[in-house]
């Protein structure tokens, strides 16, 4: 452990830097980041120092939700799960942690971010990595052949995040998938659909929705000569070329991982195409590529989902893109990626991926799934297969977007909805304004009204102006003796006198008009 | 570890009981009990064997909630929040790990209870025990003093629940609190008032709200003659008179605790005595309690909750009740806990509380609370205290009780909210089907499609008459050449034809009325 100086001087320091980061007027997230560190050495000096009993901060890479992050969550969410409802699906939950068992060999060389809980007795647990296993835990153990369903809650991951980017080690997931044996691509193009109706309508800016499929990627290794036991981490090396330009993909195919460089350059004449439904009937006449059985069948239902997805008026925006390769090892068919293509005002500049150089720079990926026909299998005591196939919406990603937009505009977020404040100018009328605010609450209006026996009206109306309360339910002696109640629009300050039995109705009226 | 001769057999028997409690028609909770045992049993056999190596659970004390389960939770979360919002609070969400220390010392003996996760270098850590504690760290963190906020999250202890009573390690808390300076007992009626509007809008039938006062608990222990050091553990010894009579009680006070019989008896007298406004009069004027300022402060301020409970028309359900111990450390003013009233088809029948043999048995807690003013002071580095009132839902509790009112009712339970199947009855309409419904989707309509090329007309109504979607909308080649739509009423089997540009519009209609 540093000694009590050498942290101090790391607080000055630390200090400084965030001083300085606000006076360049860098962005939240950075700042936040900087604070964080600083609050971290500030209570490492307090448990050194014997007297701050508690080190008051979240676990590291996890963060509280405030009101306002929560009131931009909801909005969030309500749009994600209206469209899911739209098409029809049902949702379903598990719990935070799973036996740790069922996590195994799920999830490659990413096991050892899995977060375990400690041995107290009984069982070995770990908290869920993602969804999709548990949900193919969940078809398995409840024998479900049939299901379209969403699932949105937290998973857990041991990474070393970049907390600027909305990354953390406790973040949301916001599954949609289907599952069951069906005609060939038809659920397949409604997951892109939904991922083209959910970007739509959360405004995030302009989006490409990248396909490809795990067939033509092994097909095209094995036309290209890559060995059979290199076909997963040479899928892993193409899967960089999103971040890397395809010299570096290229030198790590050859230097690290062996590839013959003949073999690299075919692969690399291949990752550079992009297209739609042409570009997969093109390979369908590749000499080469349609030597491949496993290329064929995934050009073959590449063809399909371009038709579909005519049909469903969302070939605008997605691309046939073969550098694509994602990383997981479940996917068996069809994969996609949707990146963002207009720049978030992020901090850092984009690197150019040099395959795509004329193109807007990417910042990263807010949705992604595809097809794993074999999980399911996995769980099941007889291997019996559930095909499945699904998206994933980067949420975390979504609400760091939606929160740095809240911040540049000008418009204030609510984070409660109370529509009438009741309040009072004179004093002594706390019992008669709690008795109003419990009639209004018995007849369904969301009012608040002040702890204080005795509250100014000034100090009442600046907590309308404060939350965006639009009503201002005023009683005074007067008005009390007269049996009406004064409404006041927070907004253009009128004010009206309404009698007591025609208060609730008048206040639904001005609350929809 | 047994032989698999021996799991073989323990098998067989499970499965007999199982078998058994089917033909009975026991409740769901205790046949799936049951199925949870038979399940454990089959894959410890399964693991043995070196075949199956999954074990197909959840871990234990957890659930899976299914497609009807979350439709129920859905609308039981949609009622509670509503009321919070009609009151005024915000939400915010806490990460579901804390830094174990922040929980240590917060809640006493049942600190055993908490889940740790394992040390895999870095902070140790805990799974969050309720979200009190949690917001508490909050407040202080943020530096917050005034905040009327909910949090509904799930929470994690390693008890042995009962789950046949609704009971889990992982499970639902559903928590409101007010925090700020405010004048007495304004937010401690507030508080009641939601347990109120919540209990009768969720309709689970006639409940109870006992009241009591931590001071008023500390004061009758001592003019009782109760030392100092024995308040706490005679307290949550009071704590047991749900479910224990008296004499049980009072022979633990005596035999274990060592406790004068006369000093028990004294007591006795006093948790005997229910009452109201009228009850808190009586016992300040009582020679022996009137002793006690810590008493004459706490019946003072049941006083003035019970006035404002009369102008929130909620005293009909309230019970001011000197037998009412809440286990907690702490809270330090107002405690309350909600009861129903009436048996909900328990498995086993009640035990009665003698010293309320009149009344009927109560089925358990189903909300609790009370006033913590000193929580937060002990997560503040100088100990500014923030004072804090709030009350917790048994959201599980009314899950559960909600469940079987659906189970008992004949009314299906929708898991979607579709609106529309896109039907054919004809063949080779696929792609039809498919550009009808992206209309629908793009016009906001719910609706679903089958992912087949050629379904019977048959199956697609049978799914509407199984999920309950109202309407269908079939197209052929007929009314394609026509430019119509047939929408078909599920229900009624009523047919009409509509323009193609009509449609929306006349789906939109129909659902309305």
């Amino acid at each position: 452990m540093a000694d009590r100086a050498q942290i101090q001087e790391a607080i000055k320091t630390q200090g400084e830097a965030v001083r300085k980061l606000k006076e360049q007027k860098a962005s939240k997230d950075q700042i936040d980041e900087e604070v964080a560190k600083l609050l971290e050495l500030k209570a490492r000096l307090g448990t050194d120092d014997g007297k701050h009993p508690f080190v008051l901060k979240t676990p590291k890479g996890t963060r509280d939700y405030n009101p306002k992050q929560m009131a931009i969550r909801e909005k969030v969410f309500s749009t994600i799960i209206g469209c899911f409802k739209r098409h029809g699906a049902e949702t379903i939950d598990t719990p935070v942690f799973e036996l740790k068992e069922t996590l195994t060999g799920k999830y490659g060389e990413d096991s050892k971010l899995i977060y375990d809980l400690k041995d107290q007795g009984g069982e070995l647990l770990s908290l869920r990595y993602d969804l999709t296993v548990p949900f193919a835990r969940y078809l398995a153990m409840n024998k479900i052949t049939n299901i379209k369903r969403y699932h949105i809650a937290k998973v857990y991951r041991r990474d070393n995040p970049a907390m600027t980017r909305g990354r953390y080690r406790e973040f949301y997931q916001c599954d949609f998938d289907i599952a069951g044996q069906y005609d060939p691509m038809i659920p397949d193009a409604e997951c892109l659909k939904i991922v083209h109706e959910i970007l739509s309508e959360l405004q995030l800016g302009d989006f490409r929705i990248k396909v490809n499929d795990r067939r033509i990627l092994d097909g095209m290794f094995a036309v290209c000569g890559v060995p059979d036991d290199k076909f997963r981490t040479i899928c892993s090396t193409v899967d960089k070329l999103d971040k890397a330009s395809w010299e570096e993909v290229k030198s790590e195919m050859v230097g690290e991982k062996g590839l013959a460089p003949e073999a690299a350059d075919q692969i690399g004449e291949y990752v550079s195409m992009q297209g739609g439904l042409d570009l997969a009937e093109k390979l369908l006449q590749d000499a080469k590529l349609s030597q491949s059985k496993q290329a064929v069948a995934g050009l073959t239902d590449m063809k399909q989902l371009f038709k579909y997805l005519e049909l469903f008026k969302v070939t605008d925006k997605v691309v046939f893109d073969l550098s694509l390769a994602r990383g997981l090892d479940y996917y068996t068919g069809v994969i996609y990626e949707a990146v963002l293509t207009q720049t978030q005002a992020e901090p850092q500049p984009q690197k150019q991926n040099s395959n795509a150089a004329e193109e807007p720079a990417s910042v990263g990926s807010v949705a992604g799934g595809g097809r794993y026909d074999g999980l399911v299998g996995m769980f099941d005591p007889k291997g019996r297969r559930v095909p499945c196939v699904g998206v994933s919406i980067g949420i975390e990603r979504v609400f760091s977007i939606m929160e740095q937009k809240a911040e540049a505009s000008a418009d204030k977020i609510r984070t409660t909805e109370t529509e009438v404040m009741v309040a009072s100018a004179q004093k002594n009328l706390l019992e008669e304004r709690l008795k109003l605010t419990a009639e209004l609450w018995d007849a369904g209006i969301k009012a608040e009204v002040m702890y204080k026996k005795n509250p100014k009206l000034l100090s009442q109306l600046q907590h309308c102006e404060e939350t965006g309360i639009p009503f201002v339910a005023i009683i005074g002696e007067q008005e009390i003796k007269d049996g009406v109640v004064k409404i006041r629009n927070v907004a253009t300050r009128e004010e009206v006198d309404v009698t007591r039995a025609d208060l609730v109705k008048e206040i639904k009226n001005k609350l929809q008009s």
